[in-house]
């Protein structure tokens, strides 16, 4: 594997790659879900790019990015062995250099749920991928379905922006208990972590209700609500929208993405599921 | 010349093209200024592409998208005759589909000037011009000086997003009495026309001052003005900015941009020189 950590380096690195390229952004802090998306780019690439670069633009000013977790070298260890090709790994500086104020928006699917509690979120990360998008120019790329909204945006980002580039989803992976795999779950207790195990069980409650034929959104809802108020956890919003605009539904006809965010101590944690 | 009208077709007649491309984008009703960027793409690439597209996001409600000037058929053999190789001609359906809502913002340099007196035009052409990159995928783009702004927009956008083109500069062509070749000159009578070759008059107005030990930007202004105020236009603005950030400069150190607007009748024309 190559690491490089300019942008000069690496578009020298790209001119030398022929075939297909994969590419996967991250912010690092790698785990199994990462590794499954070079797994899966590994499959239907010539190469694969990674990069790791936690991205100031899309943490709002009261959220983690200081305190982002970080282990550069253990990353560099898990992409070496999946057998990534290129390690990307810009400095701030080198991706908001001084002077720096052009940001891609994505209007209406980044302004509910995740973007609606997280002002600017998606607008920071629309524009980094647009810039590592310029600079890796991959032929396929892969996002992971644990945030979902995000690879809505994305899905509406390259469509709009007619980026030649194949948008790949990876399945979210869980712990045992069905907690869904996340770099921020290094911030939860032990405690907390067993009982964040109720995101994914209020998930499956609504697939069951779904399929037994419930198509009240707000009854789906309350079930899961009632479930999730048996632990600590403080619901942030359980969101039933549709899958690709993420505008809300109150009654389901086809298929729907539940949605929730649900904090732990100050922890905020994601997860979601199609209802179909 | 090829002309294409799809992006599918745009593509495949991309990928088929070896060696450098160069771009030019347009809003059609081409003049000899739009010609002379043609003739300096031909020199510096192997294969040259031009767009045609009215595009309405950078027109705002009270202004002249729907009576912007076409003449299609003309434009086609001037492009033909001047050697372009490829020329794509999109509706308006096809760029901007139902759902299309992601937009390309840069934000400081977008504010002043043109931008302050119309809102969202300069994200219009940074979203526009975007899609065209992607789906040109030029090593070249040439932009007329004519628009000093969108120059400044868009050397600030290829160079924030990472774009892995490079912007060449066409010198601004004139008439024989020093009116700016545009487009937007069709509108004018006999007699705007003859008048308003007092944009360019008081342009050279402000390099004399200048070069005789002006600094004052102030004074230069109000020279430009009393000279302008002895024909039937009327003054939008005038500015002396730096060139590259177009904030406005009180005294001028060592270069700066004069740019102007004035309405003759209902049509605005601007103007613009380096102060050197």
């Amino acid at each position: 594997m190559q690491t490089v950590k300019t942008i000069n380096e690496m578009r020298i690195l790209r001119g030398k790659t022929a075939g297909k390229v994969g590419f996967i952004p991250t912010m690092g802090y790698l785990h199994e879900g990462h590794i499954s998306l070079v797994e899966q780019a590994k499959k239907e690439n010539d190469s694969v790019v990674v990069s790791i670069f936690v991205n100031p633009k899309q943490f709002g000013p009261n959220e983690d990015f200081t305190r982002y977790p970080r282990d550069e070298q253990n990353d560099i260890e898990l992409l070496e062995k999946a057998g990534v090709d290129i390690l990307f790994l810009p400095t701030v500086d080198e991706i908001y250099p001084e002077g720096f104020e052009t940001y891609v928006t994505v209007e209406n699917t980044s302004q509910v749920l995740e973007g609606a509690k997280r002002p600017g979120h998606f607008r920071g990360v629309a524009t980094v991928v647009t810039k590592l998008f310029n600079i890796i120019q991959p032929d396929n790329t892969y996002f992971g379905q644990k945030d979902a909204q995000q690879v809505a945006v994305m899905k509406r980002m390259i469509a709009d922006l007619q980026f030649p580039i194949t948008l790949h989803i990876g399945e979210t992976l869980r712990e045992s208990n069905g907690l869904a795999k996340s770099s921020r779950n290094v911030y939860l207790s032990e405690k907390d972590r067993t009982e964040a195990a109720v995101l994914f069980k209020s998930l499956q409650l609504a697939q069951e209700k779904f399929q037994k034929g419930e198509k009240d959104s707000a009854k789906i809802k309350n079930e899961m609500e009632k479930l999730i108020r048996m632990t600590s956890g403080k619901i942030d919003y359980i969101s039933i929208a549709d899958p690709e605009t993420l505008q809300e539904l109150d009654f389901i006809k086809k298929n729907a993405l539940v949605s929730l965010a649900v904090y732990f101590g100050k922890t905020r944690l994601i997860d979601n599921s199609i209802l179909h």
